[in-house]
Protein backbone atom coordinates (compact mmCIF):
# COMPACT_ATOMS: atom_id res chain seq x y z
CA UNK A 1 0.00 0.00 0.00
CA UNK A 2 1.42 3.64 -1.03
CA UNK A 3 0.19 6.72 1.06
CA UNK A 4 0.71 9.89 -0.26
CA UNK A 5 0.16 12.10 2.95
CA UNK A 6 0.32 16.13 2.40
CA UNK A 7 2.36 18.13 4.96
CA UNK A 8 0.39 20.84 4.84
CA UNK A 9 1.15 23.96 4.12
CA UNK A 10 4.11 25.59 6.39
CA UNK A 11 5.65 23.29 8.91
CA UNK A 12 5.54 19.99 10.31
CA UNK A 13 2.70 20.65 12.90
CA UNK A 14 0.14 21.54 10.03
CA UNK A 15 0.09 17.61 9.40
CA UNK A 16 -3.20 15.99 10.17
CA UNK A 17 -3.68 13.34 12.95
CA UNK A 18 -4.87 11.07 10.25
CA UNK A 19 -1.85 11.58 8.48
CA UNK A 20 0.24 11.31 12.17
CA UNK A 21 -1.12 7.69 12.85
CA UNK A 22 -0.84 6.64 9.88
CA UNK A 23 2.76 7.68 9.64
CA UNK A 24 3.73 5.97 12.92
CA UNK A 25 2.31 2.51 11.94
CA UNK A 26 4.11 2.72 7.83
CA UNK A 27 6.93 -0.06 7.17
CA UNK A 28 8.63 3.21 5.86
CA UNK A 29 8.55 6.96 5.25
CA UNK A 30 9.52 8.59 2.45
CA UNK A 31 9.76 12.53 1.92
CA UNK A 32 10.28 14.46 -1.09
CA UNK A 33 10.38 18.45 -1.07
CA UNK A 34 11.63 19.57 -4.45
CA UNK A 35 8.01 20.25 -5.73
CA UNK A 36 7.07 23.10 -2.88
CA UNK A 37 8.69 24.98 0.20
CA UNK A 38 8.31 24.36 3.57
CA UNK A 39 10.07 25.72 6.44
CA UNK A 40 9.99 22.70 8.68
CA UNK A 41 13.17 20.48 8.31
CA UNK A 42 13.52 16.81 7.61
CA UNK A 43 14.95 16.08 11.75
CA UNK A 44 11.96 18.40 12.63
CA UNK A 45 9.71 15.99 11.01
CA UNK A 46 11.76 13.00 12.19
CA UNK A 47 11.75 14.21 15.78
CA UNK A 48 8.13 14.77 15.65
CA UNK A 49 7.33 11.34 14.20
CA UNK A 50 10.06 9.68 16.31
CA UNK A 51 11.09 7.84 13.10
CA UNK A 52 13.66 8.23 10.18
CA UNK A 53 12.75 9.76 6.56
CA UNK A 54 14.77 8.65 3.65
CA UNK A 55 14.30 12.02 1.40
CA UNK A 56 13.76 11.15 -2.40
CA UNK A 57 15.40 13.45 -5.81
CA UNK A 58 13.31 14.35 -8.56
CA UNK A 59 14.58 12.19 -10.14
CA UNK A 60 14.30 9.21 -7.93
CA UNK A 61 10.37 10.24 -8.06
CA UNK A 62 10.18 11.07 -12.16
CA UNK A 63 12.69 8.37 -13.29
CA UNK A 64 13.47 5.45 -11.12
CA UNK A 65 10.17 5.28 -9.57
CA UNK A 66 10.32 1.19 -9.65
CA UNK A 67 13.44 0.85 -8.27
CA UNK A 68 12.19 3.02 -4.64
CA UNK A 69 9.17 3.13 -3.29
CA UNK A 70 6.58 1.33 -5.89
CA UNK A 71 8.47 -1.90 -5.81
CA UNK A 72 8.54 -1.81 -1.80
CA UNK A 73 4.73 -0.76 -1.94
CA UNK A 74 3.84 -4.24 -3.60
CA UNK A 75 4.61 -5.80 -0.31
CA UNK A 76 4.84 -3.27 2.76
CA UNK A 77 3.16 0.17 3.72
CA UNK A 78 4.68 2.93 2.52
CA UNK A 79 4.07 6.40 3.22
CA UNK A 80 5.60 9.52 0.87
CA UNK A 81 5.31 12.77 2.89
CA UNK A 82 5.13 15.82 0.54
CA UNK A 83 4.45 19.33 1.40
CA UNK A 84 1.18 21.32 1.27
CA UNK A 85 -1.73 18.68 -0.37
CA UNK A 86 -0.56 15.71 -1.66
CA UNK A 87 -2.30 15.98 -4.86
CA UNK A 88 -0.95 19.91 -6.31
CA UNK A 89 1.59 18.47 -7.89
CA UNK A 90 0.97 16.65 -11.10
CA UNK A 91 4.27 14.24 -10.16
CA UNK A 92 2.16 12.98 -7.41
CA UNK A 93 -0.29 12.34 -10.09
CA UNK A 94 1.74 10.38 -12.44
CA UNK A 95 3.19 8.25 -9.23
CA UNK A 96 -0.54 7.48 -8.04
CA UNK A 97 -1.31 6.34 -11.54
CA UNK A 98 1.88 3.98 -11.98
CA UNK A 99 1.23 2.33 -8.67
CA UNK A 100 -2.49 2.09 -9.60
CA UNK A 101 -1.52 0.16 -12.62
CA UNK A 102 0.76 -1.97 -11.14
CA UNK A 103 -1.54 -2.93 -9.12
CA UNK A 104 -0.55 -1.28 -5.46
CA UNK A 105 -3.28 -0.23 -3.28
CA UNK A 106 -2.92 4.07 -2.77
CA UNK A 107 -4.90 6.46 -0.57
CA UNK A 108 -3.90 9.79 0.22
CA UNK A 109 -4.02 12.13 2.94
CA UNK A 110 -5.21 15.87 2.25
CA UNK A 111 -3.72 18.47 4.10
CA UNK A 112 -3.66 22.57 4.23
CA UNK A 113 -2.46 23.89 1.09
CA UNK A 114 -1.68 27.57 -0.59
CA UNK A 115 -4.98 27.09 -2.79
CA UNK A 116 -7.30 27.55 0.21
CA UNK A 117 -5.44 29.44 2.39
CA UNK A 118 -4.97 32.35 0.48
CA UNK A 119 -8.41 33.04 1.58
CA UNK A 120 -7.14 34.65 4.47
CA UNK A 121 -5.62 37.54 2.20
CA UNK A 122 -10.15 38.54 2.30
CA UNK A 123 -10.25 37.17 -1.07
CA UNK A 124 -13.63 34.81 -1.82
CA UNK A 125 -11.77 31.85 -3.21
CA UNK A 126 -14.24 30.94 -5.01
CA UNK A 127 -13.48 34.29 -7.41
CA UNK A 128 -10.00 32.84 -8.59
CA UNK A 129 -9.18 31.66 -11.94
CA UNK A 130 -6.65 29.40 -13.49
CA UNK A 131 -3.30 29.63 -11.52
CA UNK A 132 0.04 30.07 -12.73
CA UNK A 133 3.84 29.99 -11.86
CA UNK A 134 6.48 32.29 -12.20
CA UNK A 135 9.64 30.94 -13.32
CA UNK A 136 13.15 31.94 -13.94
CA UNK A 137 13.99 33.43 -17.17
CA UNK A 138 16.37 30.33 -18.53
CA UNK A 139 19.86 31.37 -21.28
CA UNK A 140 17.51 34.56 -21.87
CA UNK A 141 14.20 33.09 -22.71
CA UNK A 142 11.24 33.71 -20.82
CA UNK A 143 7.61 31.96 -21.29
CA UNK A 144 5.07 34.37 -21.25
CA UNK A 145 2.80 31.69 -20.39
CA UNK A 146 1.78 33.43 -16.80
CA UNK A 147 0.77 36.34 -18.92
CA UNK A 148 -1.52 34.75 -20.80
CA UNK A 149 -3.82 33.42 -17.94
CA UNK A 150 -3.43 36.80 -16.09
CA UNK A 151 -4.82 38.31 -19.05
CA UNK A 152 -7.55 35.61 -19.41
CA UNK A 153 -8.77 35.86 -15.62
CA UNK A 154 -8.59 39.69 -15.16
CA UNK A 155 -10.65 39.80 -18.75
CA UNK A 156 -13.66 37.19 -16.95
CA UNK A 157 -13.31 39.44 -13.33
CA UNK A 158 -11.01 36.51 -11.74
CA UNK A 159 -8.70 36.67 -9.06
CA UNK A 160 -4.91 35.38 -9.77
CA UNK A 161 -2.79 33.39 -7.53
CA UNK A 162 0.85 33.79 -8.86
CA UNK A 163 2.97 30.79 -7.40
CA UNK A 164 6.70 31.71 -7.58
CA UNK A 165 9.80 29.37 -8.42
CA UNK A 166 10.49 27.74 -5.01
CA UNK A 167 13.69 29.87 -4.54
CA UNK A 168 11.94 33.34 -5.95
CA UNK A 169 11.04 36.64 -4.27
CA UNK A 170 8.27 38.97 -4.67
CA UNK A 171 11.22 41.70 -5.65
CA UNK A 172 12.35 39.04 -8.58
CA UNK A 173 9.15 38.32 -9.48
CA UNK A 174 7.39 41.55 -9.84
CA UNK A 175 10.63 42.17 -11.94
CA UNK A 176 9.76 39.38 -14.39
CA UNK A 177 6.17 40.41 -14.79
CA UNK A 178 7.34 44.02 -16.08
CA UNK A 179 9.97 42.28 -18.11
CA UNK A 180 6.88 39.83 -19.77
CA UNK A 181 5.02 43.17 -20.05
CA UNK A 182 7.72 44.41 -22.36
CA UNK A 183 7.55 41.69 -24.70
CA UNK A 184 3.83 41.17 -24.85
CA UNK A 185 2.79 45.18 -24.63
CA UNK A 186 -0.93 44.39 -23.92
CA UNK A 187 -1.23 47.14 -20.79
CA UNK A 188 -1.75 44.36 -18.31
CA UNK A 189 1.29 44.16 -15.70
CA UNK A 190 1.58 48.03 -14.75
CA UNK A 191 3.38 49.65 -12.08
CA UNK A 192 0.73 50.87 -10.33
CA UNK A 193 -1.43 48.47 -10.86
CA UNK A 194 -2.97 46.82 -7.07
CA UNK A 195 -1.90 43.54 -5.96
CA UNK A 196 -1.20 41.21 -2.79
CA UNK A 197 2.29 39.81 -1.53
CA UNK A 198 1.80 37.05 0.72
CA UNK A 199 4.88 35.49 2.63
CA UNK A 200 5.25 31.79 4.48
CA UNK A 201 1.22 31.93 4.72
CA UNK A 202 0.03 29.63 7.84
CA UNK A 203 3.28 30.09 9.67
CA UNK A 204 3.27 32.45 12.67
CA UNK A 205 5.27 34.96 11.04
CA UNK A 206 2.94 35.16 7.72
CA UNK A 207 3.31 38.89 6.22
CA UNK A 208 0.16 39.55 3.33
CA UNK A 209 0.71 43.42 2.08
CA UNK A 210 -1.77 45.03 -0.94
CA UNK A 211 -0.51 47.51 -2.83
CA UNK A 212 0.57 48.94 -5.82
CA UNK A 213 3.27 46.97 -7.92
CA UNK A 214 5.88 49.09 -7.36
CA UNK A 215 5.74 49.30 -3.80
CA UNK A 216 5.14 45.67 -3.43
CA UNK A 217 8.40 45.09 -5.36
CA UNK A 218 10.17 47.29 -3.12
CA UNK A 219 8.43 45.89 0.49
CA UNK A 220 11.00 43.69 2.46
CA UNK A 221 8.79 40.19 2.81
CA UNK A 222 11.45 38.27 4.54
CA UNK A 223 12.39 34.45 3.30
CA UNK A 224 10.82 32.96 1.22
CA UNK A 225 7.78 31.08 -0.25
CA UNK A 226 6.45 33.82 -1.34
CA UNK A 227 3.79 34.16 -3.48
CA UNK A 228 1.62 37.13 -5.20
CA UNK A 229 -1.96 37.63 -6.26
CA UNK A 230 -3.26 39.85 -8.83
CA UNK A 231 -6.82 40.57 -7.72
CA UNK A 232 -10.06 40.69 -10.50
CA UNK A 233 -12.64 42.45 -9.58
CA UNK A 234 -13.43 43.51 -6.27
CA UNK A 235 -16.85 42.90 -4.14
CA UNK A 236 -16.64 45.89 -1.10
CA UNK A 237 -16.46 42.73 1.78
CA UNK A 238 -13.26 42.07 -0.23
CA UNK A 239 -11.81 45.78 -0.48
CA UNK A 240 -12.53 46.35 3.33
CA UNK A 241 -10.38 43.27 4.05
CA UNK A 242 -7.70 43.57 1.82
CA UNK A 243 -7.63 47.62 3.05
CA UNK A 244 -6.17 46.12 6.67
CA UNK A 245 -3.11 44.58 4.62
CA UNK A 246 -2.23 48.19 2.68
CA UNK A 247 1.72 49.24 2.58
CA UNK B 1 -7.14 36.28 21.00
CA UNK B 2 -9.65 34.38 18.28
CA UNK B 3 -8.55 31.46 16.58
CA UNK B 4 -10.46 30.11 13.68
CA UNK B 5 -9.34 26.60 13.20
CA UNK B 6 -10.55 24.75 9.94
CA UNK B 7 -11.95 20.81 10.92
CA UNK B 8 -10.34 19.60 7.48
CA UNK B 9 -12.33 18.04 4.68
CA UNK B 10 -13.79 15.27 6.45
CA UNK B 11 -13.75 14.38 9.55
CA UNK B 12 -12.08 15.38 13.26
CA UNK B 13 -8.50 12.98 12.23
CA UNK B 14 -8.41 15.61 9.61
CA UNK B 15 -7.10 18.24 12.21
CA UNK B 16 -3.92 19.25 12.08
CA UNK B 17 -1.27 19.12 15.27
CA UNK B 18 -1.29 22.66 15.40
CA UNK B 19 -4.98 23.32 15.90
CA UNK B 20 -5.78 19.95 17.89
CA UNK B 21 -2.62 21.89 20.37
CA UNK B 22 -3.93 25.16 20.28
CA UNK B 23 -7.89 23.31 21.26
CA UNK B 24 -5.98 21.56 24.40
CA UNK B 25 -4.87 24.97 25.33
CA UNK B 26 -7.41 27.82 24.34
CA UNK B 27 -10.08 28.79 27.34
CA UNK B 28 -13.44 27.97 25.33
CA UNK B 29 -14.36 25.90 22.36
CA UNK B 30 -16.99 26.95 19.58
CA UNK B 31 -17.79 25.12 16.17
CA UNK B 32 -19.96 26.13 13.50
CA UNK B 33 -21.59 23.51 11.39
CA UNK B 34 -23.82 25.48 8.71
CA UNK B 35 -21.51 26.27 5.97
CA UNK B 36 -20.10 23.10 4.69
CA UNK B 37 -20.87 19.25 5.46
CA UNK B 38 -18.69 17.37 8.26
CA UNK B 39 -18.97 14.06 8.63
CA UNK B 40 -17.48 13.34 11.75
CA UNK B 41 -20.36 14.82 15.26
CA UNK B 42 -20.02 17.21 17.64
CA UNK B 43 -19.52 14.03 20.01
CA UNK B 44 -16.61 12.16 17.93
CA UNK B 45 -14.83 16.03 18.09
CA UNK B 46 -15.50 16.61 21.71
CA UNK B 47 -14.42 12.74 22.31
CA UNK B 48 -11.10 13.45 20.53
CA UNK B 49 -10.21 17.02 22.54
CA UNK B 50 -11.90 15.41 25.86
CA UNK B 51 -13.18 18.80 26.12
CA UNK B 52 -16.95 20.70 25.43
CA UNK B 53 -17.68 22.10 22.17
CA UNK B 54 -20.44 24.90 22.25
CA UNK B 55 -22.22 24.75 19.12
CA UNK B 56 -23.13 28.39 17.03
CA UNK B 57 -26.29 28.76 14.52
CA UNK B 58 -26.16 31.23 11.44
CA UNK B 59 -27.52 33.27 13.48
CA UNK B 60 -25.38 33.36 16.45
CA UNK B 61 -22.52 34.37 13.65
CA UNK B 62 -24.14 36.51 11.13
CA UNK B 63 -25.82 38.29 13.31
CA UNK B 64 -25.32 38.38 17.88
CA UNK B 65 -21.69 38.39 17.18
CA UNK B 66 -20.79 40.97 19.82
CA UNK B 67 -23.25 38.98 23.05
CA UNK B 68 -21.23 35.37 21.38
CA UNK B 69 -17.85 35.14 20.88
CA UNK B 70 -16.18 38.59 20.05
CA UNK B 71 -17.04 39.53 23.44
CA UNK B 72 -15.24 36.77 24.86
CA UNK B 73 -12.13 36.90 23.15
CA UNK B 74 -11.30 40.18 24.75
CA UNK B 75 -9.93 38.59 27.72
CA UNK B 76 -9.85 35.05 26.96
CA UNK B 77 -8.67 33.09 24.08
CA UNK B 78 -11.33 31.59 22.32
CA UNK B 79 -11.60 29.08 19.25
CA UNK B 80 -14.38 28.68 16.72
CA UNK B 81 -13.89 25.20 14.84
CA UNK B 82 -14.91 25.30 10.82
CA UNK B 83 -15.55 22.06 8.84
CA UNK B 84 -12.66 22.42 5.75
CA UNK B 85 -10.08 25.40 5.62
CA UNK B 86 -11.64 28.49 7.76
CA UNK B 87 -11.31 30.72 5.45
CA UNK B 88 -13.42 29.68 2.64
CA UNK B 89 -16.61 30.71 3.47
CA UNK B 90 -16.88 34.35 3.45
CA UNK B 91 -19.05 34.37 6.90
CA UNK B 92 -15.57 34.20 8.51
CA UNK B 93 -13.35 36.51 6.40
CA UNK B 94 -16.35 38.94 7.91
CA UNK B 95 -15.98 37.49 11.15
CA UNK B 96 -12.42 37.78 11.22
CA UNK B 97 -12.59 41.73 10.10
CA UNK B 98 -15.28 41.97 13.06
CA UNK B 99 -12.75 41.22 15.27
CA UNK B 100 -9.93 43.01 14.42
CA UNK B 101 -12.21 46.48 14.42
CA UNK B 102 -12.65 45.37 17.67
CA UNK B 103 -9.11 45.14 18.47
CA UNK B 104 -9.17 41.45 18.72
CA UNK B 105 -5.70 39.41 18.01
CA UNK B 106 -6.89 36.58 14.89
CA UNK B 107 -5.07 33.77 14.24
CA UNK B 108 -6.51 31.26 11.30
CA UNK B 109 -5.12 27.46 11.63
CA UNK B 110 -5.36 26.24 8.08
CA UNK B 111 -6.75 22.81 7.34
CA UNK B 112 -7.49 20.60 4.26
CA UNK B 113 -10.23 21.54 2.00
CA UNK B 114 -12.49 20.65 -1.41
CA UNK B 115 -10.34 23.09 -3.40
CA UNK B 116 -7.37 21.80 -3.21
CA UNK B 117 -8.10 17.85 -2.64
CA UNK B 118 -10.21 17.56 -5.79
CA UNK B 119 -6.96 17.04 -7.59
CA UNK B 120 -7.56 13.87 -6.23
CA UNK B 121 -9.49 13.46 -9.46
CA UNK B 122 -6.22 13.62 -11.38
CA UNK B 123 -7.40 16.99 -13.08
CA UNK B 124 -4.73 19.53 -12.99
CA UNK B 125 -5.47 21.78 -10.03
CA UNK B 126 -3.71 24.54 -11.21
CA UNK B 127 -6.44 24.89 -14.66
CA UNK B 128 -9.83 25.12 -12.11
CA UNK B 129 -11.33 28.18 -12.90
CA UNK B 130 -14.30 30.06 -10.82
CA UNK B 131 -16.01 27.51 -8.73
CA UNK B 132 -19.80 27.77 -8.10
CA UNK B 133 -22.53 26.29 -6.14
CA UNK B 134 -25.58 25.14 -7.15
CA UNK B 135 -28.43 25.99 -5.25
CA UNK B 136 -31.92 24.56 -4.63
CA UNK B 137 -34.78 26.26 -6.74
CA UNK B 138 -37.01 28.61 -3.93
CA UNK B 139 -40.23 29.38 -4.56
CA UNK B 140 -40.00 28.03 -8.48
CA UNK B 141 -37.18 30.82 -8.74
CA UNK B 142 -33.98 29.30 -10.11
CA UNK B 143 -30.53 31.39 -10.12
CA UNK B 144 -28.61 30.63 -13.62
CA UNK B 145 -25.56 32.23 -11.91
CA UNK B 146 -23.80 28.68 -11.76
CA UNK B 147 -24.87 28.14 -15.75
CA UNK B 148 -22.96 31.27 -16.35
CA UNK B 149 -19.83 31.00 -14.56
CA UNK B 150 -19.70 27.14 -16.35
CA UNK B 151 -19.92 28.91 -19.59
CA UNK B 152 -17.20 31.46 -19.06
CA UNK B 153 -14.83 28.49 -17.84
CA UNK B 154 -15.35 26.20 -20.29
CA UNK B 155 -14.89 29.34 -23.11
CA UNK B 156 -11.11 29.93 -20.90
CA UNK B 157 -10.79 25.97 -21.23
CA UNK B 158 -10.88 25.80 -17.35
CA UNK B 159 -12.20 23.09 -15.11
CA UNK B 160 -15.31 23.74 -13.04
CA UNK B 161 -15.67 22.89 -9.58
CA UNK B 162 -19.75 22.98 -8.95
CA UNK B 163 -20.45 22.79 -4.81
CA UNK B 164 -23.84 21.26 -4.14
CA UNK B 165 -25.92 23.19 -1.28
CA UNK B 166 -25.52 20.97 1.79
CA UNK B 167 -27.79 18.89 1.54
CA UNK B 168 -28.04 18.58 -2.25
CA UNK B 169 -27.06 15.08 -3.91
CA UNK B 170 -25.88 14.44 -7.41
CA UNK B 171 -28.73 13.49 -9.22
CA UNK B 172 -30.37 16.33 -7.78
CA UNK B 173 -27.97 18.74 -9.09
CA UNK B 174 -27.80 17.68 -12.60
CA UNK B 175 -31.49 17.77 -12.95
CA UNK B 176 -31.09 21.61 -11.63
CA UNK B 177 -28.02 21.91 -14.09
CA UNK B 178 -30.63 20.63 -17.03
CA UNK B 179 -33.39 22.93 -16.07
CA UNK B 180 -31.00 26.07 -16.22
CA UNK B 181 -30.22 24.73 -19.81
CA UNK B 182 -34.07 24.62 -20.66
CA UNK B 183 -34.16 28.42 -19.32
CA UNK B 184 -30.89 29.52 -20.87
CA UNK B 185 -30.68 27.67 -24.35
CA UNK B 186 -26.81 28.15 -25.32
CA UNK B 187 -26.22 24.46 -25.31
CA UNK B 188 -23.78 23.85 -22.40
CA UNK B 189 -25.14 21.33 -19.97
CA UNK B 190 -26.44 18.14 -22.14
CA UNK B 191 -26.86 14.52 -21.28
CA UNK B 192 -23.71 13.24 -23.30
CA UNK B 193 -21.42 15.75 -21.61
CA UNK B 194 -18.89 14.41 -19.30
CA UNK B 195 -18.56 14.77 -16.14
CA UNK B 196 -17.02 13.95 -12.62
CA UNK B 197 -18.95 13.12 -9.34
CA UNK B 198 -17.59 13.13 -6.19
CA UNK B 199 -18.49 11.90 -3.06
CA UNK B 200 -17.21 12.11 0.90
CA UNK B 201 -13.68 13.40 -0.88
CA UNK B 202 -11.17 12.79 2.00
CA UNK B 203 -12.85 9.81 3.68
CA UNK B 204 -12.15 6.08 3.40
CA UNK B 205 -15.43 5.58 1.26
CA UNK B 206 -14.81 8.37 -0.19
CA UNK B 207 -16.20 7.54 -4.35
CA UNK B 208 -15.24 9.64 -7.60
CA UNK B 209 -16.67 8.86 -10.83
CA UNK B 210 -16.33 9.88 -14.58
CA UNK B 211 -18.75 9.39 -17.27
CA UNK B 212 -21.68 11.15 -19.17
CA UNK B 213 -24.23 13.34 -17.50
CA UNK B 214 -26.98 11.14 -17.80
CA UNK B 215 -24.75 7.87 -16.06
CA UNK B 216 -23.40 9.98 -13.32
CA UNK B 217 -27.45 11.34 -12.88
CA UNK B 218 -28.44 7.39 -12.19
CA UNK B 219 -24.86 6.82 -10.61
CA UNK B 220 -25.38 5.88 -6.61
CA UNK B 221 -22.97 7.91 -4.85
CA UNK B 222 -24.25 7.94 -1.32
CA UNK B 223 -24.49 9.91 1.34
CA UNK B 224 -23.45 13.42 0.89
CA UNK B 225 -21.25 15.71 0.35
CA UNK B 226 -21.31 15.55 -2.78
CA UNK B 227 -19.62 17.71 -5.34
CA UNK B 228 -19.59 17.69 -9.63
CA UNK B 229 -16.53 18.95 -11.66
CA UNK B 230 -17.38 19.81 -14.98
CA UNK B 231 -13.81 19.73 -17.05
CA UNK B 232 -12.30 22.16 -19.49
CA UNK B 233 -9.87 20.85 -22.04
CA UNK B 234 -8.05 18.03 -20.74
CA UNK B 235 -4.14 17.33 -20.84
CA UNK B 236 -3.83 13.60 -21.89
CA UNK B 237 -2.11 12.73 -18.33
CA UNK B 238 -5.73 14.04 -16.86
CA UNK B 239 -7.44 11.74 -19.41
CA UNK B 240 -5.55 8.93 -18.61
CA UNK B 241 -6.11 9.82 -14.91
CA UNK B 242 -9.96 9.97 -14.99
CA UNK B 243 -10.40 6.77 -16.90
CA UNK B 244 -9.62 4.88 -14.05
CA UNK B 245 -12.88 6.64 -12.76
CA UNK B 246 -14.82 5.78 -15.48
CA UNK B 247 -18.59 4.63 -15.03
Amino acid sequence: MLYLIGLGISDEKDLSLRGFEILKAVDKIYAEFYTSSFSATVDDIEKLLDRKITILSREDIEENLDETILREAYKKNIALLTPGDPMIATTHSALILSARKSGILTRIIHSSSIYSSIAETGLQIYKFGKTTTIPFPEKGYLPTSPYDVLKTNLDCEMHTLLLLDIRMTIDEATDILLKMEKDKREGIIKEDILCIGVARLGSKDSVIKYGRLKDIHSYDFGKPPHALIIPGKLHFMEEEFLDTFIL
